[in-house]
């Protein structure tokens, strides 16, 4: 096998969904990184020098041991799963991936997307960041509470999203519901099986709620 | 390695663009497999079996030997890759497979995405299916220029959209660029290294515009 370079430093902002996806995921891992906070509401990631060397204004992003840099979360977790497989979150063959990639796109596409348009188009601390259109906020309000319909009927019949055991799949739609605090959505109570699910994930180490970082680090 | 069960048939609409992203993956890997032409314009995707069986009302859909079914076009790719590693599309170890996701998300989160939106959301066509946000098709129109300068100025560095060689990021670019036609976006002349990449690129099996299939095959 290639030799794969170490993880050296991930930048993130701790309270922001995809930078604890990957949180989570090394969590899960047992894994620990130099973390590196950026305060995406001081525009830190577009800092000129973060963003060539990240490829793009965004976070989370890991910056390996030959100065490579990886962006989007669920590649970096990707990356961290070849670096560590144990325990495996992505697949054990083709087609066990397969299906929790399909199940980790439904959750992308069908909650956490929905979750993160009404939040960007209608609250007010995004007015600066975002040309806000109050009608897409207001057309993804019905699509969020689909996307939990549509968690609950999977959980009805399979322990976790992607199936039997624990994957990604199950860090996207918990980070996703989390997240859904911000839109003030919260999840049906007649959704027993979600409910279910949500109570016997909530010690999990990935899940707990990140303080708020006391001093603030600097990139570089 | 676990026996992965063979594709049995590929539920397609060969006009749109996630489907021919399968497509165009499985042209690239010279597999060929039965397909099964759905009608999303009539609607056959949310037939009441299909759904039980697909386990949503989304297209491609690919039924394997044992009766289970894969969605989402990635996530499919995955799977036949799996299947078929050669010639390898998304990465042949684990720093290579999260470049090419990260470049792969990049461009469908930055393109393929925005395109779809200003599709969805300004065409006629699309009235009867979504409850259209023509403030949300305007906002788009941008996102869909800074996609395509995005890929220009990464393809003014690197041969393909992942680097040094053809992956599935090249297929979803491709595809999202094809896709710009019913939004009636052009890609600006200016963007050369763009209209070269697209140059070179156009005599590939798997980009050539599908004709209308002239007999509709049902589904069962």
């Amino acid at each position: 096998m290639t030799h794969l370079p170490a993880m050296h430093r991930l930048y993130v902002t701790s309270t922001a969904p995809n930078p604890r996806r990957v949180l989570a995921f090394l969590a899960e891992k047992g894994v620990e990184v130099e973390l590196v906070e950026l305060d995406m509401g001081r525009r830190e990631h577009y800092d000129p020098e973060y963003v060539a060397r990240a490829g793009a204004p965004v976070i989370p992003a890991l910056e390996l041991e030959n100065g490579e840099f990886l962006t989007e979360s669920v590649a970096i977790c990707r990356y961290v799963e070849a670096l560590h497989p144990e325990p495996n979150l992505m697949g054990r063959d083709g087609l066990e991936a397969a299906r929790i990639e399909m199940w980790q796109r439904r959750v992308e596409f069908g909650l956490l997307l929905p979750v993160g348009f009404v939040f960007r188009h209608s609250h007010p601390s995004m007015a600066g960041f975002e040309n806000q259109v109050p009608e897409w906020a207001e057309a993804n309000r019905p699509r969020v509470l689909a996307g939990l319909e549509m968690l609950d009927r999977r959980l009805s019949s399979a322990p976790f999203v992607a199936g039997e055991r624990f994957t990604i799949a199950d860090i996207t739609a918990w980070l996703a519901i989390d997240f859904m605090r911000v839109t003030r959505i919260a999840p049906p109570e007649e959704l027993e099986a979600l409910r279910r699910w949500h109570a016997r994930l909530a010690d999990r180490p990935g899940f707990q709620r990140p303080a708020r970082p006391a001093r603030k680090q600097t990139a570089g």
